[in-house]
């Protein structure tokens, strides 16, 4: 089927972004992709394109027009998530959505707990909240490894899926921001959570992110000098 | 393609699970519907069919056994929105996924909506939060109003989806609990709802609304008096 226009609008920064991003890789999909600066955003943005005022949002369908002139007549659309499964629905030959339905519900069940279970200890964990123990960090991780199946290379099996690209994003930000010493955590607590993850018990969870990053569809949309750089904005300079 | 058994562990008073029985009806799928009482959840049932010990979900596949000894053969599946994609997935001719990937991508987005801007609201209001205002609440009925088409039936289009299914039992529990003054929210405030929400201006989302909670597979799938009298329970006799 021939495909309509794709707009993304995106920023280098965020992790939700990039997970569109990396799904459009996978497709291989054309787009025009237009960098939203976050601490300045063009006022047009929310109006025309994203009345929530985030990345990512695509713009879908309608004329072939400037990215800041988004056309009415283009279909806007907004959270990664469901961008992730667009992209995938057009795209049914990239495999990112399985085609079955019990892998689907699991995918889906893995992003759910991701969600839940690690990227707000994540969150905690970097601002220093004193609820963000690496101990907490760990759990969300036994989370995650506990639905990996054993023997395969991604999250459902050996197929790359909207559960990986879900991940990838957030589990890059922690581990550069960790690795690097950004972030309000005590040092202490750094040093317990690296490790931590150390333990031979979290094998099959480090062979499976080592995987995600070594992804080409994750490397090619991910920067990290520009992310560290930002991180470093908002958390100062490791000590 | 034939279908494999399907065990469903649910909860008459559960919106959640309600959207996954709304679900099995609209697809005339067969199941095995077995009842979790919530405030006595037999020991089996986290161990043996969801880690979380919350009602939805499905036993998928496995041998045929007794739903109390859920066969470790069977694929356990949980989560409500999960569960409905999954059935629109086994069940293509129910129409519950539309089949065009912008439609999917609108009513998934429709559902976000329902979960970030009207059920928090929705929850603080019957439990008399002082955030949880009558004007907070008819904030998020505005939310979904501004994304309901205009001349259509549902909240896509003619067709009932997953974004109907998904908002329909929520709706359906804050109706009831209004309408019969059951909450811990002041008199004035639950006036000042109903009031507001008599406003010709949402005719739209009334007419919506009604459709709702007429649809066959709502109305077979909702007991109203056992959710009354347990919410008289957790709030006690109106006054
Ligand atoms: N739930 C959204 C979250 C997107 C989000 O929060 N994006 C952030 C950047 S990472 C944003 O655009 N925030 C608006 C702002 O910074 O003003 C999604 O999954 O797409
Ligand atoms: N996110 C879950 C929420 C399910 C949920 O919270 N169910 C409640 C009943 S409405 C439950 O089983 N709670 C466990 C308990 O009460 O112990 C879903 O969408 O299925």
């Amino acid at each position: 089927m021939p495909h309509e226009q794709i707009t993304l609008y995106t920023s280098k920064l965020c992790p939700y972004a990039q997970r569109t991003e990396i799904a459009l890789a996978e497709a291989g999909a054309p787009f025009k992709r237009y960098e939203i600066d976050l601490g300045n955003k063009p006022e047009w943005y929310a109006p025309k394109v994203n009345p929530a005022s985030k990345v990512p949002a695509i713009a879908y369908g309608g004329p072939d027009v400037p990215p800041e002139n988004a056309s009415p007549e283009s279909t806007k659309l907004a959270e990664s998530l469901i961008l992730d499964e667009f992209i995938g629905d057009l795209y049914p030959s990239s495999g990112i959505v399985p085609a079955d339905p019990v892998l689907r519900a699991k995918a889906r069940f893995f992003i759910e707990i991701v969600s839940i279970k690690l990227n707000p200890n994540s969150t905690k964990f970097l601002h220093g909240n004193p609820e963000g123990t690496h101990a907490a960090l760990l759990a969300g991780v036994d989370a995650i490894q506990d639905l990996l199946p054993e023997g395969v290379k991604y999250a459902v099996n050996d197929q790359y899926t909207i559960a990986d690209i879900a991940f990838a994003p957030f589990w890059a930000r922690l581990n550069l921001l960790v690795q690097k010493g950004i972030g309000s955590y005590k040092d202490e607590e750094r040093k317990k959570f690296l490790k931590g993850l150390e333990d031979p018990k979290y094998a099959k969870f480090n062979g499976y992110v080592q995987r995600l990053l070594a992804r080409e569809s994750f490397k090619s949309t991910f920067d990290e000098d520009v992310v560290a750089e930002a991180f470093i904005g908002r958390f100062g300079l490791p000590n």
